[in-house]
């Protein structure tokens, strides 16, 4: 067996960190990456540099960035604004768009309704599909949002349905609060099933906020899943959560896919050096367990 | 599905941190937990204060620990000596031995060989039951040493079947420098079976130093395990491990146990308020996620 790990700490990791990292700095980290074995890197996103400022430098970033055969860099591209700039950068070939399960995210975070969501995403896959790209969508908020409380997983999989059917490759089904527990995923899991969407389509992007994502990841990788989101040391948050806890920690889930024996490519050791490398310029420590118990040795 | 939660904040917890915490504080504590709901918590230990001089107020804290109906406070009681001192102890009613799964962790911690600890344990566990006490074995390092490296399911079964022999009525397989992975898990689990040991005489006891502990338990409870080690706020650490990062915090456990529909009758936001309290006093965050989390809020 063999998992991709979809590496999310400089996308995801990165602008939810209070810090604003140099691009000099995020282009070792991502070199970093990649030479410790992870093969798909989010390294960026075209949001208005107005709601993230911590990646203003999408643009420069992608030019610099050391092009590795047989790594990807996807971004993320929040709307057609965001498209116009990823198709005007050389070498972009694996976009990311950010739907929402919920009304109250969509809200929020697109101002828009759930439905008119699809609206808003559809020129977009399109227009990237017709440049030969790859499209992710991530659904935020699968499990429960801080507005409605949980969310049902039947409403997550008619997004993630309609998502799939603007053309997207692949869905990321997202804890985006951390709150979820392994019974819901498999309800969650059932329910995309139920709407024809079988596991080879899916990922899973777990938070720690609750300490339940590897355990989480494992139930999913148990249901035939063979996708997981991740951030190198754990970095990241979320704002609409209350803990400033991060992604799945990528070092805690490769020390637990080596030892079910499955193959990721991925040095957990190199990885957690850059963790600790990283900690430092964030000046915070890697809340990954594996990270600080390395930390000892390395 | 009932899980028993067998708490061990207030043995294996305070006696790995570094602080001394008074006897008053101890019986706030020990009575605070119960109050969350907690059935089973060990509370102390005989060892000599040489040893462990966190736990040396062992009779002084019992004598004044609330009697509350349905809650059991078992001590841990490492040889003879020990034992005279629970015997002399007005209302003991559980104590627990401490073993080792290898050669080398008991030279160190019991300066035996793996044979001979059933002869020391042997009359403990006769007199314990001559007594009317029920007796736990704990079965240390049943993953890996940090001497000899990984451990042979069998070699731990072999121990453990031993253990049960003598008279003990449930064994708690402990990952004591937390290394540990689901599918070492399930070989461990196997392993007894094929011993003739059943889920139903077995505890699991995971450390989380790289962050394993709960995937770990989740692997169990399917397996048929219904009592789970934990202690409250993830307070802890192993002397024989590199990290400060202790055992599964019960906070965790709960949180993935009432996802599951699990029934503990713990109170989880309480268990949590109090781990918020001892991290005051204690001098340092509690390294539980769902602490960390809900301390926002409580």
């Amino acid at each position: 067996m063999r998992v991709t790990i979809y590496e999310v700490g400089p996308r995801d990791g990165l602008q939810n960190e209070s810090a604003v990292v140099p691009v000099e700095v995020k282009r070792e980290f991502i070199g970093r990456l990649a030479e410790a074995g992870l093969t798909t890197i989010e390294a960026t996103s075209f949001v208005h540099p107005k709601w993230v400022p911590q990646l203003a430098d999408a643009g420069e970033l992608l030019e610099s960035l050391p092009r590795v055969p047989g790594v990807r860099y996807p971004v993320l591209v929040p709307n057609e604004r965001g498209l116009d700039r990823a198709t005007l950068q050389q070498g972009v070939t694996d976009i990311a768009i950010f739907g929402s399960a919920t009304e109250s995210f969509a809200q929020r975070n697109l101002n828009r309704t759930v439905e008119s969501q699809f609206e808003m995403f559809a020129p977009v896959v399109a227009r990237a599909l017709a440049h030969g790209m790859r499209v992710r969508a991530y659904v935020s908020m699968c499990f429960a949002d801080p507005w409605e409380g949980p969310v049902a997983p039947e409403q997550v999989a008619r997004v993630g349905r309609r998502l799939l059917d603007l053309g997207c490759c692949e869905l990321s089904l997202g804890d985006t609060i951390g709150v979820g527990t392994p019974r819901h995923v498999e309800a969650l899991l059932d329910a995309f099933a139920e709407a024809g969407v079988g596991p080879d389509r899916l990922a899973v992007h777990f938070h720690d906020t609750y300490g339940q994502a590897l355990a989480n990841t494992l139930t999913a990788l148990k249901r035939g899943i063979t996708v997981v989101d991740s951030s190198a040391g754990g970095i990241g948050g979320c704002p609409y959560a209350k803990s400033a806890t991060g992604n799945l920690a990528t070092e805690d889930l490769v020390w637990m896919l080596d030892g079910l024996g499955v193959e990721t490519g991925v040095d957990v050791r190199s990885l957690a050096a850059t963790s600790l490398w990283l900690a430092e310029i964030l000046g915070r420590p890697s809340p990954s367990r594996v990270v600080q118990a390395l930390a000892k040795e390395i």
